[in-house]
């Protein structure tokens, strides 16, 4: 039972013999608006984590006193099995799952009434609210704080099912490369890629995917997916796969028409060796933010280069010009969430600068963690025309070189890492360099 | 603009020179529990009814005493467009959207104070919310009632678009029966149906789709297509399309292999009798309740030909014994919504009779209705089981001829059909003859 792993290692930062119970509510059917449209039904990842159990409206309850793993499991009516084809015996969930103890949803209230314990430990305000009704004191601080720490540090079944997360994903990208023509609408390429999915089981997206050509591939939350790709014109894809909870979360950005101009091959070379470089610095010890500032010293030297910057580079990053370009973080946490928990530990707040301040993740790395390293160039007109304007800023970039590429849009290359004792495993495998991706588009 | 034709439609049912107006706010991005998991925005079906907008977060204000739309657009941070690719102006929502004025959400509450209403029409408490923390007075029962009659009766634009919905998803259940093999995954099937509508730019579905093989065929409610489908087996597939925000919702269910038994024949002619002959009785002045009874009948006929009952039709229809193999409603409305509103009109209420109590539209039909007549014969064994164990029931059933079908699953045959002036028109073109769903299935 892979999820007593999971309960036993937040139970160890607890301290003993509290009269304190831990109380969490998973996932029911969410509804959109007033309507009985229902989306499909994932369940609540803290709720996956402790229990591994996928239905809706379940509870927990973790004793801290006696340790103790109660499972509340819901009073299914007749009418349940007519609709859903099926009501489990409460044996079925011993077998399944091993709690120690189970009881019906009706029966929470009469079992905190018995336990009264002096402490509940909860995920936030609204899973709480049942238990204040009950006039019990509730701390929703400890517990997302303790599970964001846990989930942070993989065991070895959650890293082969994010390994298997990121090889079908892998395999849908290179699938999407292979089939991208010039004409097509962004919504086929995303066809393609959820297809491919669907087919092999995976029916939860771990994110809506985001698939841009030309200047949408410059939004950074593109959700409309509703253009055509046209020849000369890049095509941004960024999108992933839920492998038995676990995601991956994958960008490339290729020419729709199979060839880098050289403007392209340009700016592409920039941000793979931004993001090659911040890989292979990836180990143990070593800080988020240090690897994010990486890659805009990166794109800060190969702007120079190619010609759209001026100044030298300390100025640069002193001044956050690598923000006009690189405006998102480096990378977040995966895990039963695509953006995970645990980024930020208690006590450490966002860094108040361009850029970092959307760092998902700062922490120092240790062995265990799995993450994204998704560096990316962008021209992104409502940034770049009021710096034009600013008298600061524009005094480091070469206005006129960088108009003509203001609908270029962006580039966005994203891989998943895990970290390992000694260093880093890859666990994308979707061709990223130049001539890698020309040979596979030219099949 | 077509929504101006339904807010004229929806004022002309409240009384003249109210001091009254009415309040709807319009979706908002929905998330999965507490993390940053976004569904795909979908408009809120009232307020798309009313604006055409499909953008998140705006409001609608429609004041009864001088017949003005005022449209509340959301003040976007300048962040928003670095995110989100725009910010539109206030000209672009009056050009495409013609309210009479437009104002920001932050200014809805000095507007009410300077306008007090003495009366706010809401969709319902949640809606209603923001509108009480102001003492103003509330309604929450006429406006739901006012839209649910208003957009039961499509107009010719809204007929047009159930007609794309209905023939798209026409066209792809027709890929899906070609495409069928025995040993695939019911996820496979939806794979293929999926892929076919997020190919045409529909990517919302309109419902999440059953494709359900054997016994699994017999869950209502069947979510997990997960199974695969074997051969000897039926697959049922029940999946629609949602164009322009409108949706269909077809069914149709036949043998993995592509060759029809002798009782898979039999059961299958009974359900398709029972389609036909329902929807051939379709036109203004008739009575759903008296269609799905027909169906009963037919139902019940076909049955003891086939030799599970035994009695008169009269009796097994008093005792209702049908809704031991037609548990659910025989159809519902069609519209922005999959079970779309105005079934029920105020002062009717639910039939409190076993199968009729889940029929979701209790009206005469009237010219301009789109429904779906979907009957349907299972064999669900938690009705089946208590039902040979009644000695009242029991007595109509004949009982060993029943058993062998415990695990056949169910059959269900569902067309989208409009009501016109002197008949129907289905909107549906699915083979769904025995003979031509195996000559589409020998291609």
């Amino acid at each position: 039972m892979l999820e007593k792993e999971n309960q036993a290692k937040l139970l160890s930062l607890f301290s003993e013999a509290q009269n304190a119970i831990i109380y969490l509510k998973g996932g029911s059917v969410i509804h959109r608006y007033d309507t009985d449209f229902e989306y499909p039904f994932r369940q609540e990842s803290n709720f996956w984590y402790l229990t591994g159990i996928t239905e809706p409206d379940f509870q927990l309850i973790l004793d801290l006193e006696d340790k103790t793993y109660l499972l509340v499991i819901p009073r299914r009516s007749a009418s349940y099995s007519v609709w859903m084809g099926y009501v489990h015996s409460e044996n079925y969930y011993y077998e399944n799952f091993a709690p120690d103890r189970i009881i019906y949803n009706d029966q929470v209230e009469s079992y905190l009434k018995r336990r009264k314990p002096e402490l509940v430990y909860c995920l936030n305000q609204g899973q709480a609210e049942s238990i204040k009704s009950q006039n019990l004191e509730v701390n929703t601080e400890t517990l997302p704080e303790a599970l964001g720490y846990c989930r942070s540090i993989k065991t070895e079944a959650e890293i082969s099912k994010l390994t298997m997360a990121s090889k079908i994903a892998s395999e849908a990208h290179i699938l999407c490369m292979e089939s991208l023509q010039p004409g097509m609408f962004e919504y086929e390429m995303k066809s393609i890629y959820d297809a491919y999915n669907t087919q092999h089981g995976l029916v939860h997206p771990p994110y809506n995917g985001i698939h841009a050509g030309g200047a949408n591939s410059a939004i950074l939350h593109y959700v409309l997916n509703s253009s055509v790709i046209r020849d000369g014109d890049m095509y941004l894809i960024d999108a992933g796969s839920e492998y038995e909870g676990y995601a991956s979360d994958i960008s490339r950005t290729y020419p729709a028409n199979g060839k880098f101009t050289p403007e392209q091959a340009g700016l592409y070379d920039i941000a793979l060796q931004a993001l090659d470089e911040c890989i292979a610095g990836i180990r143990p010890g070593v800080k988020m933010e240090d690897l994010h500032l990486h890659a805009c010293k990166v794109i800060l030297d190969g702007l120079k280069d190619f010609g759209l910057l001026k100044g030298n580079t300390s100025d640069l990053l002193e001044n956050n010009i690598f923000a006009l370009f690189f405006p998102h973080g480096l990378g977040h946490f995966l895990g039963l969430d695509t953006h995970d928990v645990g980024g930020y530990l208690k006590g450490t707040s966002k860094i108040d600068r361009p850029g970092l301040r959307f760092l998902r993740a700062r922490r120092t790395l240790e062995e265990g963690m799995v993450l994204t390293i998704e560096p990316g160039i962008y021209f992104i007109p409502s940034l770049l025309q009021p710096a034009f304007d600013d008298k600061n800023k524009s005094s480091f970039l070469c206005i006129d070189k960088i108009k003509p590429f203001m609908k270029f849009g962006g580039i966005r290359i994203e891989d998943n890492i895990l970290v390992t004792g000694d260093g880093h495993i890859n666990l994308t495998h979707v061709p990223k360099t130049r001539k890698d991706i020309e040979e596979v588009m030219a099949r």
